[in-house]
């Protein structure tokens, strides 16, 4: 259990948590005195009759104050964390915070999970309210079925994370312009078609409060979860040490499997079923997709059932509960003409605690297309006409790789006294692996197409940062290469495309000369070539610059070790190995 | 640090979790070799010519994969946790899962956060797309202000949160049908714009990875946080025990503060700046609240910065990370005529990872006005019409009050051997209460105006489960004595009134006569009175009544103790109570 907090005034994070929700939606008011949420008169659909309120303890964000918004909540009422509001807000939210409409058979529906203190202290107002004429219903949802008929006795089920299922679909029916009787049935409805469990690694910290004794029961062991276990920490049926999928597989059964008596509480059988993955609170995103899979898996394996909406996301939280729920609503008429359960899930709201934007269309286009093209762009290449003698380029080639080789032993010893050591021999296994390439398949004398050849020869055997960088490097020739159009690949048709290279190389890399890399050797040999045309002078000016390299400090930090060395008594291993190959290069051109 | 998970094996997890967005959103599809989620063909708008996709690590969800959707990403390439994809993957997704429309000045948008790996293997990627004759353009994301210019150097800022901005606008631009160069130089136009900055209190746990050491440098002390902390655990700025607002402060000054040579990344000047803060994964959505407010406030305060757009919740995690990012957006002309950043910001997308519901009405509108009324429902109460000797009715219920208090103490004996021993205190003090009402305020004889005049002494004086029911009792009571209409309150008005009260409460109370409580003495008053419309008789069967919960069992567990008790010795003490009263109120009205 983590009790770190960056907000531990408990009476303070409350406040301006609630307020927080006028800023990130300002069509919300607070009454901040009551710890009502609303929405702002003008603030929703005109023709709204039946305005929905609920609420209960804090700590359970986004919902009841997140929820409020067109197409959901009118507004909500907060206790402090984890408590019940008093009757008093509750009153003064249903007498004063949302509009009566009492004679055109509107009222405000109440809706409360089944909590004692939030049961009784909503109920206390729902009488206040009635009593002064407002026609009001209540609609308790109880939907957790983590503790069994047995054990939970009349007090009947707890509230959890289904609610908000509630929430959503009689508010899309209020918005709708539906009167009080047809949105509290349908409110009813749903609850009753309603089953949810959940499960938690942890007991969640409330602010402000003592950590518990290292001993205490709140802990659980390193591998154990608590399956069952409420949104207010309260005990759950089982602690066991369980994972995925055998975890998902127990909490199914709690929900679904019909010979369990103690808990049978609906019969999921329908056509159709809404799923929702609940995280409450403290489960990484990347875990709950991981989560979801597995009960949809399960679902359809084991009970054949295809839900026709899944939600997965942050609803109903314990604070930051190291912990999900799982809840499944079977779907059943409303026996209101238009309004399917599904088409009211669907409704449009504005709010920002309902993250569930994927539209009507979307689920219903059963859309199985795929892009199947083979993506390893294979297939002959076309030829660029930009050409070359094929038999010396070959020998060029050969002979400034067989170079690489030679030189690998050096390289290695610098690369030793600044590096990690290894490369040299990336560079001769690459070198290697070309020249193997070069026996069997030897040179076209098209510029591009050659080119092209050796890059995934490039790609696949030279790793680490430099391999990166020379691949880069020589995909953009291809390209660079290609642009020439067609014609003699004379040396300085190549500088031009060695040139174009190194400025599309320099959107990847911050290295420049003198930041003691592979950059110091490359950026002088495509200057000369381009200037002289001449290939040795060209390569000299590489081996000048790459033994220049010592003494240089590396100005690029670890995070971008491209190849470049902190210590100054070598050369940098990276600008040794390239002027090494420019040089075997020119031996054959000049 | 929780190293706590449902899923262990990392691989699974990955695979299950990408799975996952298909199921969530059906119209996407994954390609599992590449770890590619894109849309699927035919989802999104038929005129987009310009497709953008990302990806980066995994463990940063809902970012990259759960941002594809029409008007946001075309498709999301993921690496393993915290480790970029390869660069055949990221080429399988431009070459493959994207529609080209290069002829018509449409393309590839490929956007990247600012990290080495990733830059090298998407880098790699675009030229190689390319030099296949793709047009593709790449955008490189640093937002981050954590760590400065002198320890970044040339590598420069790394990209965090602020991305799904460059992500969000650029993508509604590509969804309106614009081109390639347009929709690239809006993305590098946003991500000029933007300074974020990171605080967390813990260091994250990646699955499969050990446990580091008890005493490792990943560890943060209790209240210490690090300000600065990368997406990947990378180290920030300081740590230092600094909880809000202190810690908003120099979060602040980090990101606007132009003095600061270090950093002034960008002149936040404008009149129009939007706010993202973001969960990181692990903070309760109730402090995500409280640090909305405190960011918004000192933005107000110390800079006069007012955001014309707010946005918070979870957009960019470290896996479950217990920290937050804050980021500020500089908006600045995008010289696209219609397509203002807010614009496209607010321009509607369907992808289950952006939740930012609000509608540019709502934000525009500057809708500031409330329900201000006086909710309490004070004032003149109507009177009822129903009517009862106002001498006879004081007499009786002042005698049935002092009963209660003499029989306090028995009262107290009661519950302190089977309860908690505050049943008898409770009911005197409510009884004293009134009674002191009484002397001021004699009784008018309509029976629903002094009805109405205890209520509120009774929610105010007596507290605990047993205070709401009577509150709740009281309450239905004022509205089914109104329903009765005028005329005599006579015996077998009053049974049927209470009659309708008890059926109210039992909405609120699962308590039925037989579970040990209050009930097993008011629902044989008011069945008799209705009977026989003799207060005495049924006052007499009260107390019979009162005296059989001896030797019952309380049936409702201890989450509805709503007065009820576990021992058979006694009565129970809140049914001899209300028995002693209706004794009293028989001693008169008999």
């Amino acid at each position: 259990m983590t009790t770190k907090h960056f907000l531990h005034d408990p009476a303070h994070l409350l406040t301006t948590s609630l307020h927080s929700l006028t800023l990130t939606n300002p069509g919300l008011a607070l009454d901040a005195a009551n710890k009502i949420i609303y929405r702002r008169p003008g603030y929703g659909p005109a023709s709204q009759r039946t305005h929905i309120i609920s609420g209960g303890g804090s700590g359970h964000e986004p919902s009841f104050a997140g929820m409020v918004g067109p197409g959901l909540l009118s507004a909500a009422v907060a206790g402090t964390i984890f408590a019940s509001p008093s009757a008093e807000q509750i009153r003064a939210a249903i007498m004063g915070r949302v509009e009566h409409h009492d004679a055109e058979g509107g009222g405000v529906l109440v809706t409360v999970m089944n909590y004692t203190g939030d049961v009784l202290n909503f109920g206390m107002a729902v009488e206040t309210a009635r009593a002064a004429g407002v026609e009001v219903e209540m609609v308790v949802v109880g939907d957790d079925v983590g503790v069994g008929r047995a054990k939970a006795g009349k007090v009947g089920r707890r509230g959890i994370a289904g609610t908000v299922l509630v929430h959503k679909i009689s508010g899309a029916l209020a918005a709708q312009g539906k009167g009080l009787k047809e949105v509290a049935k349908v409110a009813r409805l749903v609850s009753e078609n309603l089953v949810s469990v959940g499960a938690s690694l942890e007991h969640v910290h409330v602010p402000g409060r003592a950590k518990p004794d290292v001993n205490a029961t709140e802990y659980l062991r390193d591998r154990e979860v608590e399956i069952g276990m409420g949104i207010h920490n309260e005990q759950g049926s089982s602690r066991e040490e369980v994972e995925l999928p055998e975890l998902v597989r127990k909490m199914l059964a709690q929900m679904l499997d019909q010979s369990d008596k103690d808990r049978a509480f609906v019969n999921v059988n329908s056509n159709e079923v809404v799923l929702l993955v609940n995280n409450l609170g403290g489960v990484s995103v990347l875990e709950m997709g991981g989560i979801v899979t597995e009960v949809v898996t399960q679902l359809e394996k084991s009970y054949n059932i295809r839900p026709v909406r899944i939600l997965s996301g942050i609803f109903m939280t314990s604070l930051n509960g190291l912990g999900f729920s799982i809840t499944l609503l079977n779907v059943v008429n409303t026996g209101i003409g238009s309004a399917s359960m599904i088409e009211l899930l669907d409704y449009p709201c504005e709010a920002t605690g309902w993250s569930s934007p994927v539209s009507t269309q979307t689920w219903e286009e059963k859309n199985t297309a795929t892009r199947q093209q083979d993506a390893s762009g294979g297939g002959k290449i076309k030829p660029s006409g930009l050409t070359m003698d094929n038999a010396t380029a070959q020998q060029a080639l050969t002979r400034a790789l067989e170079t690489v080789v030679a030189v690998e032993p050096e390289v290695t010893r610098y690369d030793t006294i600044v590096g990690d050591g290894d490369c040299g021999i990336g560079l001769r296994r690459g070198a290697e692996a070309i020249l193997n390439r070069l026996k069997s398949h030897p040179m076209s004398g098209d510029a591009v197409v050659d080119v092209t050849n050796i890059v995934p020869i490039v790609e696949k055997e030279m790793d680490g940062t430099s391999g990166a960088i020379y691949a880069i490097f020589l995909h953009a020739l291809v390209g660079s290469l290609r642009s020439q159009g067609p014609g003699e690949a004379s040396p300085k048709v190549w500088a031009s495309a060695l040139k174009q290279s190194c400025d599309a190389l320099s959107k990847y890399t911050p290295a420049q000369p003198g930041d003691r890399t592979l950059v110091d050797a490359l950026y002088p040999f495509v200057d000369v070539l381009a200037h002289t045309g001449d290939v040795k002078e060209a390569a000299k000016a590489a081996q000048a610059a790459a033994e220049g390299t010592k003494g240089m400090k590396a100005s690029l930090g670890r995070t971008v070790y491209i190849g470049g060395s902190g210590f100054e008594q070598v050369p940098d291993p990276g600008a040794w190995g390239l002027a090494s190959f420019f040089l075997g290069l020119a031996d054959i051109n000049s």
